[in-house]
C-alpha cells in the first residue's frame, strides 16, 4: 500500500507534489509488471465503475484513463466534452462531486479552473484522481515520463536529463524535474531561448539540493551527452518578437541531422500532441519513444487505479 | 412479474400514473434488496446492451442510468450531448427509436417534447424508459424519492409529509404527492409562497380521497411535525416582484437554526441540484439524505431495468 | 482467415472495392452464424478495446459499431460528437492515430475529408475500419446491404436488383451495384428522373462485364419483375427545378398502391435514414425490410471485428 499522505488520508492524487520516492517505485513496480503481464491484471477491476469527467476537453488523456479502466476489467461512465452549465445547473462542484462520488467507485476529473482539483478531493466520496486543472499540469503526466524512463534505461537515477523548448511556462517540465530530482545523481540540462528558461525558483531548488544542472541554447551543444533529450513545444507567440522566432526557432527543432550526433542509447520523449518541433522523420529512429510514452501513459494509470481501488 | 398494463402490453414506462401499489412494491422491494447485497446482481445484465438517448442533456440522470446498467454486468451505448438534428438528419422520432431497437435491448431517452416518450415507448421494439420529456418529469424520480422513504423511515404509509418551494410548476412534486397518496393515512403539508401553491386538481384530489392537508407559509411553523421535508428550488422569476423575492426567501432556505426545531428522525430530501435552498452547513446533519438519494436513484434503476429486462 | 490484400498487409478495411467475393463470403458467412447464434460469440472479444473515432457526427452508425463491439464481449473508449480542433489541437492525423493506436487494439474512424481513411489505415498500428470518410461511402454499409439480401433471399446471384432514387450522386449505390455486379448473373434497373441517372463509369462497366441492366423512370412500371428494390432518397435541390420536381417525386415514393403490384417474396431495402420515399405504412408489409437491415448492419460489423482481431 501506498504510504503517503494523499493516500492515507483520502486516497486522492491531486498534485505530482505529493508523491515520495518509495510511492513513486510501488507504483511504477506495479506498472512495469502490469506492462509485462497484462491478463494477470484483466479483471481485477471487475464490477467498478470510473467516472471520467472532463469539465474540460483533453481526449488524449480521457480515452487513456478510460481504456486504463476498461483493460482492468472495470466500466466507464463519462462526461467527454461538457459545457459545464449543462452538467450542473448552477450547482457547485461540491455538489457535482457528491453527486458522481454516488454512482461511481473512482473519479477522474478534468477541469479549467487552478485549484478546482483540490476542492473536488475534498469533497469526493470515492478515489480522486486530478487529470488536469489550471495550467494542465497533471501527475499522470510526470508518471507517465518516469515509466517510460524506467522502462527504457532501467534506473531512475544516473541520467544526464536535458528537456527542451518553453521552460518558462511548460509545467509538464517543472513537474517532471521537481520529482526527477528526488532521485540520486541525476543532473538536468536546460536548454531554451533567453525568454524561455526554466524559472529560477526551480534552479534555485536544484542549487539547495546541490544538483548539478546548466543552461544551453541549443540542441546540438549538448546533445552527444545526455541520456534523455524532452522535446517541448514552443508557442510562436512567446517569442519577443517575429525576427527572433525566426533566428531562433531551428535550434530547437529535433531532426535526423542533430539525432546522428546523440548516443546510441539516448531517448526521446514528448509529451504530446506536438506540432512540428519533432520532424516526422525522426519517427523512424528507434530512440524515438514518444509513441511508447502514451502506451506506458496508460499503464501507470492502470497502476493507479488499482492502487487507489485498493485491489492490489 | 409487475401486472400493470405498462408492462405487460409493451414494458415500457412513460409515467408514474402507470404505477399501483402492487408494482411499486415490487420494484422497490427489489431494489431494497439490490442495496443490501449488490453482488448477487452484478452479472445479470451480461449481455445486454442499454441504448441511452439523451437528446436533452441531462447529465445526472444519464450518469444514474448508465452506472445502473453496468452494476448489473451489462453495457451502454449513449448519446451523451447531441443536437437532435445531427442524430436523425430529419429522420421522424419513430424511425430513430426503431432503429436504435436494433441495436439494445432497452432503451432510456430523454427528450424535450412533451408526448415523445409515449411516441417512442409504442415504437420501440425493446423496453422503454422515460428519463424525462418536456415538462421533465420522469417517473424514476419518483420511484427515487421512495425508496429513499422507505429506506430511510421502513415504511411508506402514516407518514407527515411536507414539500417546500415551488409547489406550482414543480413537477416532481406534483408526482410525488399522487403518488405518496396512494399509501395509506398519509398526510401533507405545503409550504410555499401564495404565488407558487400547488394546483387546484391535486388539492381536489386529496380531498376527493379524503387526504388531510394543510397549506402553510413558513418552515418554522410546521418543521417539528413532519417526517419527511421534501426541499425543492424556487427559481427568483417566479415572483410577482423583486421585492416580494427579498421579502419572502428566506423562508423557505433551510438551515441549521431550523434544523434544530425538527424531529430527531426526520429526513430531508432535495432532487438536486440545489442552489441555496439548503445551506451547506446542513449537509453534515445525519437527517440530511439528498446524498444518499442520489445512490438510491441508481439502485431503483438497477431494479427496473432487471424487471424490464425480465432477467427477474 | 481472409486472405486479400487489405487484410494480409495491415488487415485494414478502407474501400468496399477491397473485397473479393471470397472475401464477402467469409465474413458474410461468419455473419449468419453469429445472427443463429450469438451466445456463440458473446465473449470472443474479452479484453479488447475499439476506439470509436467519429470527427463527424453519424450516430447510426457509431451506436452500430459500438453495440458490436459490446455484444462481442469487448469494451469502447469514444470520441462520440466532437469538433476536430479540440481533439487534435493542430497535430496531423497521422500523430492522432498512432497515439490511439496505443490505447486501443481496433479503430473505427469517421472522417469529412477525403482520403483520411486511407492515411489513418497505414499509420495505424491496429486494425482500422473505415467509417466513411468525405463522400460518405462506407464498405460496411455494402456490406450490411449484402447480408440483408443473403439472408432474405438466401442468395446473391441471379438477382433482378432495382435501385430508386438519386443514383448520380449516391455513392452506396455505386458501391453496391460494383459488389453485386461481381456474383454470377444479376441484373439491374435503374430507376431515377433523368438529372438523377447512374453514371456513365458505372454503366460502362457493366457492359464491359456483360452485365444486363436497364433505366427507366418510374416504380411502377418495373415493380413487378424485380426481387430487391432498393430505395434512396432525392434531395430537392438537386432538380433542375421545382415544377420539374413537383411533376417527378410521388414517382420515385414508395407506398402500398405500388407494393401491390410487386411479388411476393420482393425485398425492400433503404440505408436510412428516410424522409419521405418511403410511406410510414409500407412499414408494416413484411416485405419491408429496411430495419431489419439495422440489425443486419451491427452483426456483419461483429464478423467483420471478429475476423481483423483475428479471434476467429
Amino acid at each position: 500500500m501506498l504510504s503517503s499522505k494523499f493516500l492515507k488520508k483520502r486516497k486522492s492524487l491531486v498534485s505530482s507534489d505529493d508523491f515520495n520516492v518509495d510511492n513513486l517505485y510501488e507504483i511504477l513496480n506495479l506498472a512495469s509488471d502490469i506492462y509485462r503481464e497484462p491478463k494477470k491484471y484483466s479483471n481485477l477491476c471487475n464490477g467498478y465503475v470510473l467516472a471520467s469527467l472532463f469539465f474540460e476537453p483533453s481526449t488524449r488523456t480521457r480515452l487513456s484513463f478510460e481504456s486504463a479502466m476498461l483493460r482492468l476489467g472495470g466500466s466507464v461512465v463519462s462526461i467527454p466534452e461538457p459545457n459545464v452549465s449543462s452538467v450542473t445547473k448552477g450547482e457547485s462542484l461540491k455538489d457535482t462531486i457528491k453527486t458522481v462520488s454516488q454512482y461511481s467507485d473512482i473519479i477522474v476529473m478534468r477541469h479549467s479552473q487552478e485549484g478546482s482539483a483540490e476542492l473536488a478531493a475534498i469533497n469526493s466520496d470515492v478515489p480522486f484522481i486530478n487529470a488536469g486543472d489550471g495550467g494542465h499540469q497533471h501527475p499522470t503526466q510526470t508518471l507517465t515520463d518516469l515509466l517510460t524512463i524506467k522502462q527504457c534505461l532501467n534506473r531512475l537515477d544516473n541520467l544526464v536529463i536535458s528537456v527542451c523548448g518553453d521552460l518558462k511556462f511548460g509545467r509538464t517540465v517543472h513537474s517532471l524535474v521537481k520529482t526527477l530530482s528526488k532521485f540520486p545523481n541525476n543532473k538536468f540540462i536546460f536548454i531554451s531561448p533567453e525568454e524561455l528558461e526554466i524559472p529560477e525558483y526551480i534552479k534555485n531548488d536544484l542549487i539547495k539540493k546541490n544538483i548539478e544542472f546548466k543552461e544551453v541554447r541549443t540542441i546540438e551543444e549538448v546533445i552527444d551527452k545526455v541520456d534523455i533529450l524532452y522535446m517541448t513545444r514552443i508557442q510562436r507567440e512567446r517569442f519577443f518578437n517575429e525576427a527572433e522566432y525566426m533566428r531562433l526557432k531551428d535550434s530547437f527543432v529535433l531532426d535526423n541531422k542533430k539525432m546522428s550526433l546523440a548516443k546510441e542509447d539516448m531517448i526521446v520523449l514528448h509529451p504530446l500532441p506536438r506540432v512540428n518541433e519533432i520532424a516526422e522523420e525522426v519517427d523512424d529512429d528507434n530512440r524515438a519513444k514518444y509513441f511508447k510514452q502514451v502506451k506506458y501513459g496508460m499503464i501507470v494509470r492502470m497502476a493507479l487505479i488499482l492502487k487507489f481501488l485498493e485491489v492490489m
